[in-house]
């Protein structure tokens, strides 16, 4: 197996044993880059000497017996929104043109505390407001969309361009693209990652997560993030000691006795591909297998999600936008021009309505959390769209945007702010990877990761990466 | 001196030792409301038999020993914003005929609980959107305004008319009927104080919270509204465990040393009558002589309090009545339909730039109250204005609304949440009461009301109840 191929967590274990160094293992990295780059376009900017530097005095310093923990010299990459001391942030846009970071964001400088080694800053759909990624090809079809708007970070992670990546979420945009690129993504609780330094699209629904080829390698990455003391990550944490951060002890078994997952009776099975169902029922019933108790729910509210989502996140993204729509609105692309122009035209009402059907929803969810300790889902209704595709058809008859089929399984947990993973669980007669979403109640990551993780370690094929021909 | 004339602090001492009966004290506040309400206009309705039967109740409930503290068997008026299980809540308006409350508000089951005695609702500005009250009068002054929108609770407490009173407090609508009624007012810190069962005016500036003719009685009635339990208030007690709510013991001494009171050098002093300033800068001259350290200190952000004052609480207001503006406008007052029209004309972006701009004020008083403990200044900048009365002129030439004059230096502890407390600090010439306002840090009531207590220890007249005459 060649380094580039390694999980985080397998990586991280031949570097702690000696058997792997970080230079060796970022090489291997780079040189895949190299060699699928062209085809993916994953990445706005490679900042290889520096990698190759830090990679180094990572070497250095495991050597003089400083290990710092599992990150230590491992090579990741970072979507464009967030910041970086002395590198641009471009939001993958024209607006950002000649921007340079003052500073590293939070979540920089923790995977740099953790001896992370930076590869470079990987493709956003522009200011994260879009599924797709234009710039970016899916890492199993490059004629297919990435999915967005964490695109880049998702092929990159798939096609072993990075062992892992962080992206961010505020409408499913880490877990869309890593359900159509078949890897796994962790929408955490709304709050426990701190987001400053990060280009913010909603911000009552943003979140910042990891991309990862593993479940493990998820938890690995979030404890860096939360705070080392995964006890008492910042904040949040101490509010639900009883949901404390997990330990890679908590995903040893495979063993799920006890774990009362919900089965959603409607909405997340409603309107979405034959084979996506499948593959998902199947998980489920694996997992039924390992011990769990499956529990039908029933979702609650889901007349009100899509008007919850957009009516949230369109007035806050017109906020932030404000001054550059005013000053060079010509920079920005046509479709996310107008989004942030259409956000004008909303009135405080409809804000506030969306905000209280929001508490409302909150409160909702919340009851469906003392009847489950994980809701088990499809994370996305279908596989990759051929890009440029607009509109799906369903089988009912209905027709619905790209865009809107890619938010619809993933808004309520970015409405309600409980953590959402997402983990292949297959592929379709197009050779392209499937998604399950689990998700659980506020600082619960335990429990999503410790199904996920379970439901992971009797696939025949974790972790493997997508296989890129010239 | 007559049972109506006595303290909160007074009657429950005589109450608990066997001195004075609630039945006697609850008589002779009603006879007090008889004599004078007439002239007041201060409550709605009146619930004399159940207030007699509860006082029977409470005089046996101590007679046989079951003891419940300080205010068992103490009569009270509520704002008729505050709903009370099978009285209506007509929050002064006739938009709310036919209403009936079907259970307790959170603040009026801990007063039940505690045994207080209600003796009925008391007007409000229409909904509480207004600084008058016109349905009631000033109990120094009938020709003068009573001031809102708790101008009810005010009065009545302020003539004897009831022994403590709860009010609401948006953007001073505690505060101001209780500087111009001269009594005190309290407005806790944003969230320590449950609203369920309280009419909303504006959701993210509205404070539940006690009106009393002492500091010592406010401190009585927080700890009541707050949970018994004075050291872990619901939820927000536990956020801040440096700042416990005062006990009784807290409030002993008249010694202020140590204590830090900032002196607003812009803003709280701008545009007062000249009486106004001379009495609170002789109040603060008093706190100093009493040990506190004077700090003079810069207001943050003043020329954007009030665009965040009116940019979230008119939006917030025109939510809250969208279903009874549409049905039944013509029911509202005229001033206060023309404020709920106006909030219909706002875009989601008005509002939330004011929410920006509001966090950013947050984050600024913060680093005040790194200063100093406590800041003392004006409550309103002019005493109870003429009824009818619409503008006001300032010595340099600028003319205000009465309004406007009334909110201006209220509006930045609702903006912010931080507590303040209003108390006496003399009369105008004409006799009307001017009061002092104390601002602490959020959970920092205990800094206010000792501050406020040492100082009223060394009043001659704490607690003085108005002369009403016929």
């Amino acid at each position: 197996m060649r380094p580039f191929e390694l999980t985080l967590g397998e990586a991280a274990d031949a570097v702690a044993n000696g058997e792997l160094s970080p230079v060796e293992l970022t090489r291997s990295v780079l040189e895949r880059i190299e060699a699928v780059e062209e085809r993916l376009g994953s990445y706005v900017a490679v900042t290889g000497e520096a990698a190759r530097r830090s990679a180094a005095l990572a070497e250095r310093e495991i050597a003089a017996g400083r290990y710092r923990g599992p990150l230590h010299g491992i090579p990741f990459g970072l979507k464009d929104l967030i910041d970086v001391a002395g590198l641009p942030t471009t939001a993958s846009s024209r607006v950002r043109e000649g921007h340079v970071a003052q500073a590293d964001s939070a979540v920089t400088r923790s995977l740099f505390d953790a001896g992370a080694v930076l590869l470079g800053k990987t493709h956003t759909h522009e200011f994260a407001y879009g599924l797709t990624t234009p710039q970016t090809h899916n890492a199993w079809d490059q004629g297919r969309v990435a999915g967005g708007s964490s695109g880049g970070s998702a092929v990159a992670v798939a096609a072993g361009a990075a062992t892992f990546a962080l992206g961010t979420d505020t409408g499913g945009s880490i877990r869309v693209p890593a359900a159509l690129n078949g890897v796994v993504g962790l929408k955490p609780t709304y709050g426990l990652i701190p987001r400053d330094g990060v280009t913010s699209l909603s911000w009552s629904l943003d979140h910042v997560g990891p991309l990862t080829r593993t479940v493990r390698d998820a938890a690995l990455v979030l404890s860096a993030l939360a705070g080392h003391d995964a006890e008492n990550p910042a904040g949040l944490g101490a509010a639900r000691p009883d949901h404390p951060l997990p330990r890679e002890r908590d995903l040893k078994g495979r063993d799920l006795k006890g774990l009362r997952i919900g089965v959603p009776a409607n909405y997340y099975f409603d309107r979405i591909g034959p084979e996506v169902e499948t593959a998902v029922r199947h998980a489920i019933a694996q997992m039924s297998d390992l011990g769990a108790e499956l529990v039908e729910v029933e979702i609650p509210m889901v007349r009100y999600i899509q008007a919850i989502q957009w009516g949230l996140m369109v007035p806050e993204a017109t906020a932030y936008h404000e001054r550059a729509l005013r000053s060079v609105p010509e920079r920005y692309g046509p479709d996310v021009r107008v989004l942030l122009e259409a956000g004008e035209l909303l009135s405080a009402g409809d804000y506030l309505r969306a905000q209280r059907a929001r508490t409302l929803m909150r409160r909702e969810w919340g009851r469906l959390f003392e009847q489950v300790d994980v809701i088990a889902a499809p994370t996305v209704p279908m596989t990759a769209a051929e890009a440029g595709q607009d509109t799906v058809e369903w089988p009912d008859g209905t027709t619905e945007s790209v865009s809107d089929a890619y938010v619809r399984l993933c808004a309520p947990a970015n409405i309600t702010g409980v953590p959402a993973l997402t983990l292949p669980v297959g592929r379709d007669h197009a050779g392209l990877p499937i998604g399950m979403q689990l998700m659980g109640p506020p600082m619960g990551e335990a429990l999503v990761l410790r199904a996920g993780h379970a439901y992971e370690s009797v696939r025949s094929d974790p972790g493997e990466v997508a296989v890129v021909t010239a």
